[in-house]
Parts: C-alpha cells; sequence; structure tokens
C-alpha cells in the first residue's frame, strides 16, 4: 500500500489533479491518495470547490508524489520556501510525477538537471526557461527517466497515470481501468499528437 | 452568459463531472458553473475532496444542467424526492447533459421516454432498465436529441462536453479547448470504441 501525495495549489488545473485520481482511486488495495499543499487547507481553483488540503510537512509516507499543474505554477515558481520544501519531498519520494507545467515546479528545485523530462507542448518554453540543463523532449505524451515521470499537458497525466499503473503495477489493471473510465488510452508515450 | 448548473452527489465519480468541468470553465465569457446538490453542503467522494455544494432548491437560472454518474446513482434512483426534484430542474432547464450512469438518474424522471440516449456501457443493462421506453444507443459516445445530451462512461463527458461546445458555441472554440487540454477528441459521437 503506497500513499500518492499530490501537492495542490490557488489555481491548479483541476484535470491535471483529477484525471491521474481517476485513475489511482480504482486500485485502493495499492494506493492512498492524499492531498496536500504549502500552508494546508482551503486551495483556490476555478470554478471553486473549496478543497480541503493537508500542510505538506505532515506528509507520513514519501512513496510517490504527484504535482499537477496550472496558472499558479507561474507565481510559484519564484517562490523559494515552496520550492525548497518541494525538493526535499521529491528527494525523498519513491517516484516524482509531474502534469502539464507541473514539471516547471520540479524542474526549479534542480533535481530533473541531465535527466529527460516534458511538459505542455503551449508552455515549453517558460517551463524549459526554469532550468536549461534539463533535457527537454518536444515530441513526447509522458517521459520516464528514473524515478521520475513527466507528462505533456492536461490530459496526457491520464495517459501517464495509466502508464506508472502499468510499470508498477501490470498492464491488465491499466487496461481494466480504461475500460471502466471508457478512455483510449495513448499507450504510446512517444506519441506526441501536440509535439513541436 | 449562461449557468451550468452541476447537482452533485454523494459518491459521484469525479472525472465524470470534472472532466467537463475543465472545458467549460475555459469559456468564461459563455459560462457560469455552479455546484449543487439534495441538501447542499460537502459531498463525499473517493478520494474525500470536501467538495461544497449548495441547495439546489437555490437554483438561479434553469440554463443547462449537468449530472454525472457513479456508485451514488444506485441509491439515488430510488429516492423519490430526488427524482420528482430532478425532474423539476430537468423540465425548466434549456439543456441536459448527464455523463455515464447519470443517465439514469435523468431515465428515471420519465423524461428520457421515446428519446434516444446512451449511458456508460458496463453498466448498460442497469441503466437501461430504469426506463425501457427510452430508445437506448448501444454504439454511441454520446447523443444529443432534442434539448438532451447523454454521455457514455466518464471520459466520454468530455467529448461530449467539447460536442456541446460545437453545437452552442463554435467548432473553433471546441478545437482551441483541445489544443489547451491537448485532448485528442473523439468529434464523432457515433464512434464509440466501447459500444456493445
Amino acid at each position: 500500500m503506497k500513499d500518492i501525495n499530490i501537492i495542490l495549489f490557488d489555481y491548479f488545473t483541476i484535470l491535471d489533479a483529477f484525471g491521474p485520481v481517476e485513475v489511482f482511486q480504482r486500485l485502493e488495495t495499492h494506493y492512498r491518495i492524499k492531498f496536500y499543499s504549502e500552508n494546508g487547507g482551503k486551495i483556490k481553483t476555478k470554478p471553486d470547490l473549496g478543497i480541503e488540503t493537508v500542510n505538506m510537512n505532515e506528509i507520513e509516507h514519501y512513496d510517490i508524489l504527484l504535482i499537477p499543474g496550472g496558472q499558479g505554477t507561474r507565481e510559484l515558481v519564484n517562490d523559494g520556501a515552496f520550492i525548497t520544501k518541494i525538493r526535499e519531498i521529491a528527494v525523498k519520494s519513491e517516484n516524482v510525477l509531474t502534469v502539464c507545467t507541473g514539471s516547471a515546479l520540479l524542474a526549479k528545485t534542480g533535481l530533473l538537471s541531465g535527466h529527460r523530462a516534458t511538459t505542455n507542448k503551449m508552455a515549453f518554453q517558460w517551463v524549459a526557461s526554469q532550468d536549461g540543463s534539463v533535457a527537454w523532449q518536444r515530441q513526447a505524451r509522458w517521459v520516464v527517466d528514473g524515478k521520475y515521470y513527466t507528462s505533456s499537458g492536461i490530459t496526457a497525466g491520464i495517459d501517464m497515470a495509466l502508464g506508472f499503473v502499468e510499470d508498477t503495477i501490470s498492464t491488465e489493471s491499466a487496461d481494466k481501468i480504461c475500460s471502466a473510465l471508457e478512455y483510449v488510452w495513448n499507450k504510446n508515450r512517444d506519441n506526441d499528437p501536440f509535439g513541436i
């Protein structure tokens, strides 16, 4: 049983988080999903959902870290205390998954330096500018490099989550979830219809 | 400017609601998204998000009604007071959209009688049994019949939401959202990879 620790922040993109959540919550015997944020409490979203989080200093098990993207990342890359904390959590975590511009936050920690990674293609230049020493991939639905999984924009997070299930549990589990979600999984992580 | 009134209930499927929400919230000049429930207050979900809702007696504008599916529908089809209220809201609304087993709730009101409709293919028999006088479609990603839009399982709701945007705003708007979401839209509503 592993914890999936999702870091939320004001104005994260809801589907970045809840696409993967819908995948992972179907594996209740494998994963416990928990929502954290810099200071805990309610998170602002568009539209407002009033989602509650726990302070990220209270993470219990450093298993799987998931960082969504969204408008809020634009400010957060400049929040040194937040980035330092994300770095600490990412270092301790067994796996780190980012969706969309969530990879900007991870890149800013320096931990992706020398690794292959990807991100939303519309925000590609901005994300890549957070750390030029990352081998940023322009054509990838998602990228796996060591313990790091980084996905392209928004719905690519669903494909990556299914890929993570395939890699760490089984192809059968991933396929079963696809059927339940009636989702046509883009299984090939190098097949990027939005590549640039 | 139209209100999209989303009816939530305990154990709705989060992606049924938040897939379409991610589409609609990108059209802020067209839509206001609001969350309602039978009695208002916090809604239970898996995993728990602590989402807040307003009592559905307080709906302000009967524009677009959206009903997600999920485990919670299994009990709610037998909640006469809830079904009566859903019927009242659906009658007054300009458009009614259901995702997945949300169509079971709408079918139970009797309003789909004689109309074409679809639903999640895994739960097809159970949903169809709510009203045998509906022309249930076994092969359809989503179905449009008059003011009613009904979609297949879970992620089909994203395709339907994009279809609704195409039908009521423009193809250009729908395509623009697809690019932003990096989503490969199944544009043809008769193309159902999960049909039975």
